[in-house]
């Protein structure tokens, strides 16, 4: 498996997203402005990705000269609205640099560089421990569904809904996935399918509208995604088209399962209705690699996420364990 | 408005629908093997523009020299297995050979093109009567949601879930409409959105997972649809991805229609599960207009159709008249 993201001599080094599968390129940022601008195009993706990119490109911004912290952090935390694993990311470095005050700024540099790799490194661990929880609920011998890509790519390592998958297959059972191509950025077609082929872990990619038509056929034995922000009350800010999946999981008596670290849990919003929804380019949808697909000048919309509401959630799966309902009590717990 | 499909002196003439909006481009099928051809490869499409492509190929073979009028039924039959106004179309020419028996062969050919032209001429008055019917049901001042194109194009002219937002837009209802793409072949991107812009009836492009965050947030009136086939008990083959706009449409109080002419009833089905889905090819997954956007030698799935139980849908708009539950008791009535 390629590295999503890796700290080198010679800069922040990222697998492209925007060009796989067809072309397997890096892109190497050197100072912070290009981590944002990999952050906001999307070349890096994936709420936990993020948030150890926003980590490397605040330690990378103070590796230049003369560049002043809160000015790296901002430019930073406006590159995308939704993911709040961007402003944890930025606010662990906040609390480091707070924690390194009165040290030269070489040290100030070196324990920044430090932490951002440490971040990454967690976040491997972080998803393994979210497999090892989620790998029991996976029913052996069924396929999962997933939608958007909340795999290796869109973390340091391993994934987060595809870690559940990747441990209940390392785990031994026989399952299968399901990969919505994820429209309009097709992370499903592109990531996901690409990801688990790699594995050789078996997969069969479906249109986003295919989904409920094998969940009622009976071929689906349970789904999980991954998050970009979880509010207090369990609520999930995740790829547009998730809450349309969770509506169908419901209606065919089949378990919908999150799967995402602690860091995207945001306790400060009571309820899903206040996470902010990135509204992108409507370029996306009317055009696929540059081959337009609709006629010119339509009008169009293209919100980037939606909010599954907590009762289609079955359970959260977090690298401290499982929350199921009532989720205000039990994520607070975790 | 272009013309769906004309029968002309040099042979049945057909807008390419493969290769709009991009290019407006006319195949004229000389042979009935053509017209054939142009049917499986989705030259045309859409239920009732498939009966009346099909009732065009019957009288066309029978212009062409030594050709068996059997033979001619059986190639046109067994181009795509799910509308069956295909099977419809290909009846009626049936009977009024059969009614022809004894007549010179030139007298046979002349009056089977008479009928396929009439079968044009009614099916435009059909889609007006649908509307008509239909449009008192779309609530003024708010947004149409239809998926795939049940439009001029689907139809000799006029549409039917497009004819229905025509005649409400005719009658002074002021509404716009959120067009599903409809992946894989994107026939609400490329031909609802290119139809309703050339009528300037506002329409806004989304992705098929973007239609339940928008009726989710309040957005959407009523979801009008067209129909492949649709059993005795009032199950609806539509285009895949309709299921899922149902299910959605139901969880969020909004009214879903489905608007076709009688001539895709199959009264001979009791349900839904007995209509045949046609499994097309993985290259219209993996493949958008020729460029990849999948890995290769990916698993896909590709079933052109699905089926919405008759609880989800609200009414069934005829251009007879609205049928409601129950429908095995109003369908018939129709």
């Amino acid at each position: 498996m390629v590295e999503t993201i890796e700290w080198t001599s010679a800069g922040v080094i990222m697998i492209d997203q925007t060009k796989l599968p067809r072309q397997t390129e890096f892109v190497t940022c050197r100072t912070y402005e290009e981590v944002a601008e990999a952050i906001r195009s999307m070349i890096i993706r994936g709420a936990p990705a993020i948030g150890v990119a926003a980590a490397m490109g605040v330690a990378l911004g103070m590796q230049q000269a003369d560049v002043e912290f809160e000015k790296i952090c901002t430019v930073l935390a406006a590159t995308r609205p939704t993911a709040v694993n961007l402003f944890w990311g930025i606010e662990r470095m906040k609390r480091k640099y707070a924690a390194l005050a009165g040290q030269p700024h070489a040290a100030v540099a070196a324990a920044l560089k430090a932490e951002a790799m440490l971040v990454r490194e967690e976040d491997i661990e972080i998803c393994r421990a979210i497999g090892r929880h989620g790998a029991a609920l996976v029913p052996d011998g069924r396929t999962v569904l997933t939608h958007c890509n909340a795999g290796a790519l869109a973390t340091a390592g391993y994934g987060t809904a595809l870690g559940v998958i990747r441990a209940a297959v390392e785990s031994g059972k026989r399952i299968d996935v399901f990969a919505d191509e994820t429209r309009p950025f097709l992370q499903g077609a592109r990531l996901t399918a690409w990801e688990l082929q790699q594995d050789g872990i078996a997969t069969t990619l479906i249109t986003d509208n295919m989904a409920g038509h094998f969940m009622k056929a009976g071929r689906i034995g349970c789904v999980v995604v991954g998050a970009d922000r979880i509010a207090a009350n369990g609520d999930v800010a995740n790829k547009i088209g998730t809450y349309s999946v969770a509506v169908l999981a419901k209606e065919n008596g089949i378990p919908f399962y999150v799967a995402a670290p602690i860091s995207t849990l945001d306790l400060t919003l009571a309820t899903g209705d206040q996470i902010p929804i990135e509204e992108r380019s409507a370029r996306e949808v009317t055009e696929v690699f540059g081959v337009p697909v609709a006629p010119d000048g339509v009008a169009v919309q293209n919100p980037a996420f939606d909010v599954t509401p907590n009762r289609y959630v079955t359970g959260i799966i977090t690298e401290r364990g499982v929350a199921r309902a009532p989720y205000t009590d039990s994520l607070r717990v975790l």
